[in-house]
């Protein structure tokens, strides 16, 4: 009797998740004493000197994983390795999906080494005022902290049940910190075997201490660069000024002309593959209550400064945006100078989502500005990156599995929320290996990531593990 | 018989101005042996090194004068020296005016010297194809050969008449290729000598080597700096675009609105004392005939960019003008960086005309600035300049005496020009000490000012040697 037969297999599913999450809860310091040996390995990618230790750190997760069943192998690239591990084949049913679990063992560098109130590879548990424990370290989040959320979630798993509910390939790479340069050619070559059904990252944040969260977009990136060039040469002001071009005025009229009043961008054709989020996503976000002064009263600012018909949250992850990070003509420095420059340039960058098309964008963008170059200067144009936007189908089912698993575990609905930066690797798993990817990380807005004292929350380290090990019995149930 | 004297006094001025300038084509010979030895004497200013050679350039030049008859003095400064000679006090009749000619002895440094096809303190004669003349050394336009166009003026009438045919100061200077630092204060200073009824000065050019051509105003400088700060700090464009405010979008939209699509300024009140010139000047100057081909083609340019509705001379010389002078925001290196910058900056300066009034110009820019940035930014200004224009008026008599005299030397009318830089001692001369000034000049384009292989036309030394006595006659009569 199948509509019988669920009940007795949730309840099934309830005893053993209570299983695992008492042997979660009763591993806690051993558990901590892995992480603790992890961020020990100073592991910092960017300077060749510490070259040797992003090895170690790769053969630390290689033995992890292997105690914990995975076959594991540590793969050499054109930078630090790569660390594979492929556990629990055929020990599911077909119809839970094959995971790719990806997050990374190197760090950011520690300088200003004198602003760290204790050594950042001597990771300690600092207990602040109301008791609130943390993990102090380089690492102790990013990425090292929360990547071990999901190995120790598998740990309990083989506890337990002596088995990975899953199958489940494991990706650690050692770049990401500076630029993940090898990865990109490392997922191309060995995409038969990386290709899963779902990928799952452990890099990204809560929405708030207590509020879990789940991101299912990022935002897409164009970067061009203009150079415009009137006159030859710069100009006498006296002499020319009034009957010469002056590029700056050309380049002003231009990117002035790039945002209507209204705050939306006024380049033809832009919004095109831009969707509408559904009314009951909208609504969560507007539940957030994500307010100016929370958001922008920390860097000095009071007016959101996007389309003005859509909430901050829209403005900063799931609306595109046309944005001049760069623009230099004429004399900048000390004083006055009476030139009329012969050149002046800009680089402008734009934050894509849903379908936008990246090269119909940079197209778009290029004529906009074509148009507008009087007929005697000259427009080059230099073109820098090139993504698209990323995200999961609000009816993917592993979407609704995790949010449940989530709210189970923290006793609070989890948001769907859309980060407004660019995770290159998570467009590629979608490009070139055709899954989606969920991203589910327990990071807090104060953990000082790439900064001295880095931190996680000793709770996040805790419920983040229990939230795995719940995530990966919903996706196996 | 007051009607009848007049022809008697033309005859006799002809026969006297024909003497002159018969001694004057005499003596080109002698003329060209006192500028040489001028030119021999390495004065650059702006070069320490070069210090005892301006004093010598300062001595030789109250020499000469002293052999004139011109009671002579090297005035000491806190830089180079300025020379003041007076000269002919007494000897005319008190409708003349008691002019004070301005020019400099110093000259540019001569780097690169590579590049000068002989050495640029050896002054020489060479003789172009199709037999034209130059006189090729450092200063031998920019002002020594201009300036000896004035004295040797005076030498002929001291020659031919024993006396100098006006009450004549001479103040010559020493540091107006490194910015006249010392001479303002000099003239405050010396201000109850140096007044006289109009200044001469021979620094400007001829309209083309056909064409002489008074230079009857200067159009005035204002000049701002605009310092914009948004967020507190620089941001990154995934995690902050679309909420917050990018100061280099306030700065171009500020300095887009600046300008009307007509190329009008839409400062309100900039145009406050901007006059129409008289009929008959716009006449003269529409028939010079200045064409986008002539004085955009050289700079590789076609297009006017300036008033619509205005002729391109107009736009260059007698028009005011809102330029944007530098501009600087954000990432400008090689390559992509995806900020948001705290801050943006730009130089903005105005060339002004007629009676617009520096302080309201400052004043009205700064409005309309303020007015345009979010409630949530600041911004700062600075000022560096701040000149009114100068013009003589069309009716002063010396003008249209000068206009006359240098009509007959050339065979051809005189044009009437407005220059679109400034000379700031010439704006102390009608502020401080209430003169108007005529600037007669004979360079040409192709003079390499400031340039290697710097040149004079003999002919318009010669002949503007001829203008000058012509130039003084009508004066004294």
């Amino acid at each position: 009797m199948p509509t019988r037969f669920p009940a007795t297999s949730v309840y099934q599913l309830e005893a053993g998740s209570g299983a695992r999450l008492d042997r979660i809860d009763a591993d806690l310091d051993r558990s901590l004493e892995h992480l603790f040996e992890f961020l020990r390995i100073q592991s910092i990618s960017t300077d060749p000197a510490y070259q040797a230790q992003c090895r170690a750190a790769a053969e630390f997760v290689a033995g992890d994983l292997g105690s914990l069943g995975f076959d594991t192998s540590v793969r050499p690239t054109a930078g630090h390795p790569v660390v594979v591990g492929k556990g629990g084949n055929g020990q599911n049913n077909g119809a839970a999906p094959r995971v790719l679990f990806y997050g990374h063992y190197d760090v950011q560098p520690v300088d200003p080494l004198d602003l760290w109130q204790t050594p950042p590879f001597e990771p300690r548990i600092e207990t602040l005022d109301g008791g609130r424990k943390i993990i102090v370290a380089r690492g102790a989040c990013d990425d090292k902290g929360q990547a071990m959320t999901f190995v120790e979630a598998c740990r309990a798993f083989k506890a337990v049940t002596g088995k990975l509910p899953l199958d489940i390939t494991m990706m650690i790479e050692g770049e990401e910190e500076c630029g993940s340069k090898s990865l990109f050619g490392f997922v191309r070559d060995n995409a038969t075997e990386l290709k899963r059904d779902l990928a799952l990252v452990c890099d990204t944040g809560m929405w708030d201490a207590q509020t879990p969260s789940i991101t299912t977009s990022l935002r897409g990136l164009v970067y061009e660069e203009v150079r415009l060039t009137c006159a030859d040469r710069d100009l006498h002001s006296g002499l020319f000024g009034g009957g010469a071009r002056n590029p700056i005025h050309v380049l002003a009229d231009i990117l002035s002309a790039m945002h209507r009043p209204d705050g939306s961008v006024a380049i033809p054709g832009f919004y095109d593959g831009v969707r509408e989020l559904p009314a009951d996503i909208k609504a969560d976000l507007q539940g957030l209550g994500l307010t100016p002064e929370k958001f922008l009263g920390p860097i000095g600012l009071k007016i959101p400064a996007g389309e003005k018909d859509r909430l901050l949250i829209e403005q900063i992850s799931t609306r595109p945006t046309a944005e001049v990070n760069g623009i230099l003509g004429g004399y900048t420095g000390e004083g006055a100078k009476t030139v009329i420059p012969g050149k002046a340039m800009a680089k402008v960058s734009f934050r894509l989502v849903g379908a936008q098309d990246p090269e119909k964008i940079h197209a778009a963008f290029r004529e906009f500005v074509r148009s507008r170059v009087p007929a005697d200067c000259a427009v080059e144009f230099g073109s820098h990156t090139s993504a698209p936007a990323f995200d999961v189908a609000f009816d993917n089912p592993a979407l609704s599995k995790a949010r449940t698993a989530l709210a189970e575990e923290w006793g609070k609905k989890a948001v769907t929320v859309g980060a407004g930066g660019s995770i290159p690797i998570v467009g590629d798993f979608k490009s070139v290996l055709g899954m989606d990817t969920l991203m589910v990380g327990f990071a807090l807005d104060d953990d000082r990531v790439h900064s001295p004292n880095e931190k996680y929350d000793l709770k996040c380290f805790h419920k983040g593990i229990r939230s795995w090990a719940r995530i990966l019995a919903a996706l196996a149930g």
